[in-house]
């Protein structure tokens, strides 16, 4: 059983994952790379994942055969599991929980080399519409605290196979940066009564310094205080504190923004490696304190221990310089 | 002049490097390896620095010459700028100031091949010396709210040049990790009268679960809720919340604790990559909350988005099996 651990000093949890401890060989090893024919996530391979909790197929096939267009299987590896009570205990002066939660993928797309952003925009508005699913159903579990929805591309940036894929983890705690963004909105708000996200937004739009594009619904900029070159904010225009709000239309706007935005980091940076992760308020609350959005980041620079051990970020790239770079390309 | 920028939703500071502004096409580029004969640390070629700012070296040498057994230069391309003013200012919502502060380099040896973790303790300690004496003339700054300290080992942990040097940051605002732990130490200091960080010594050292090493001053452990897979911390067993207020008998003492961390670990995992980072109490105040340590982190697993966007971290490998590891290593 994996464990959730806090750190006694900072109340920064951690995820401990004593199924399958690594051993010093262990990171020696050379991770094979997925071969060809062999990927878990092609149609007629279904056999290689665990049964499929959500697909979007032909009324015609079954479940766990090919016909499907974008299919949700739980993680044959889990960081989290979902069996189980939370078990919050103390050790002495440490506190931990079991590594209750839930930890699936979300394979967006049957062909092995159709890239997200290559999706039509309705593609990419299925694969949302998934993680909305997926954010509905496991929020029904009163021992989850929060939905993280995450999407590593190229190894360089996490990703253990090629195939286009997300993830998602259901957890029992709120992540740490998360609630940071909530207590800074919060205190915010207590002194100006509006939300941070929304002035931001607002600011940005009227200066045009940092927007890298807008459409009827979302606006794509790159943060003033951005950590990373070429960081990239997904935001709606419209407050909204919960991701798995929007209705199908409002998907689609979404989508169209972020086919954009992926589009345009991957013209101007020629196919980097990159993360994205949706922020979206806490389950079990009726706090509209966050503005959800999705925060985009290649992977150009080696992070140094100086960003490790202070999280303090040198970005070498202005973000009006880099928002200059996204509004020219041509995607 | 490099910019200090505020996330106005967190509060976390950025360094954005304005004087060179990377643009896509440098991501892209070779970075040359540092070559055979053209290492600007090695003696004779001091030159190639910026003059240097402290050297232990022998009475009869002359300034940036050879002769010296530790030497201090200002960073070629600093991340900060010691001239001009702090000058705070908004622009519209956002906080920025003038990226001013202090970025040297500690050449630790004049031997390209010899590792800090090779040196005889004398060797380590007259390194931290320099630290010490580097952090006693920099606080005399009032800009300066905290002094950084530093090293990455191995390209994959961001180091530039392979020639053994840490480095040093002073600056203008106290890293947001450190902060943390301040706040931390704080409340539970409130709570219970006590310091957390001697309270969890105290307790690692009676469980000796998680107790790497321990000499008469200093005790090295993989901590109860590790972010990374054999990371440990060296800390005081003496409460100090101030590195440079060693004396040279307890700088001697830390040298032999750092020396035998750095070996066991670089041992059981094969000469890793790794950083370390110094955490100590901010200037200018007079607290005491912190319990001064530093931070060993080998960079063994690639960090994903996950952890970029939550500070939520997964950690393959349990501290008392790390622990173990690093323990039965005989180096």
């Amino acid at each position: 059983m994996p464990e959730l651990r806090k750190d006694p000093i900072t109340g920064r949890w951690v995820i401990i994952a004593s199924d399958r401890p690594k051993r010093p060989e262990d990171f020696l090893k050379y991770e094979a790379p997925e071969m060809i024919g062999k990927c878990p996530f092609e149609p007629g391979h279904e056999e290689m994942t665990p049964p499929e909790i959500l697909a979007f197929r032909d009324k015609e096939t079954a479940a766990n055969k090919p016909g499907w267009t974008v299919r949700v299987v739980p993680n044959r590896h889990p960081a989290l599991r979902v069996e189980g009570e939370l078990d919050r205990r103390g050790e002495g002066m440490f506190d931990l929980m079991n590594g209750i939660g839930a930890h699936e993928i979300i394979i967006e797309t049957p062909d092995h080399d159709l890239k997200l952003e290559d999706q039509p925009p309705e593609g990419i508005a299925a694969v949302l519409r998934a993680y909305r699913e997926r954010s509905h159903d496991l929020r029904k579990d009163a021992r989850f605290k929060y939905i993280l929805i995450f999407r590593n591309h190229g190894e360089p940036a996490g990703a253990m196979l090629q195939h286009p894929h997300s993830q998602l983890m259901a957890m029992p705690v709120v992540p740490k940066r998360v609630q940071e963004e909530i207590n800074g909105a919060k205190q915010y708000f207590k002194m100006r009564e509006r939300c941070v996200f929304c002035d931001m937004i607002r600011e940005e739009l009227a200066a045009r310094k940092r927007v890298v594009l807008e459409n009827e619904g979302f606006v794509v900029l790159a943060p003033f205080a951005s950590r990373f070159p070429f960081e990239t904010w997904v935001l709606p225009k419209k407050h909204s504190g919960d991701f798995a709000a929007m209705d199908d239309a409002a998907i689609l706007v979404c989508a169209r923004a972020f086919k954009e935005a992926l589009k345009r980091t991957t013209q101007v940076l020629t196919d980097p490696p990159y993360n994205f992760v949706i922020h979206t308020s806490p389950l079990q609350e009726n706090e509209d304190e966050l503005h959800w959005h999705a925060e985009i980041i290649p992977r150009l620079t080696r992070v140094a221990g100086f960003e490790w051990g202070t999280g303090f970020y040198i970005n070498p790239t202005p973000p009006e310089e880099a928002a200059d770079f996204l509004r020219s390309a041509q995607p």
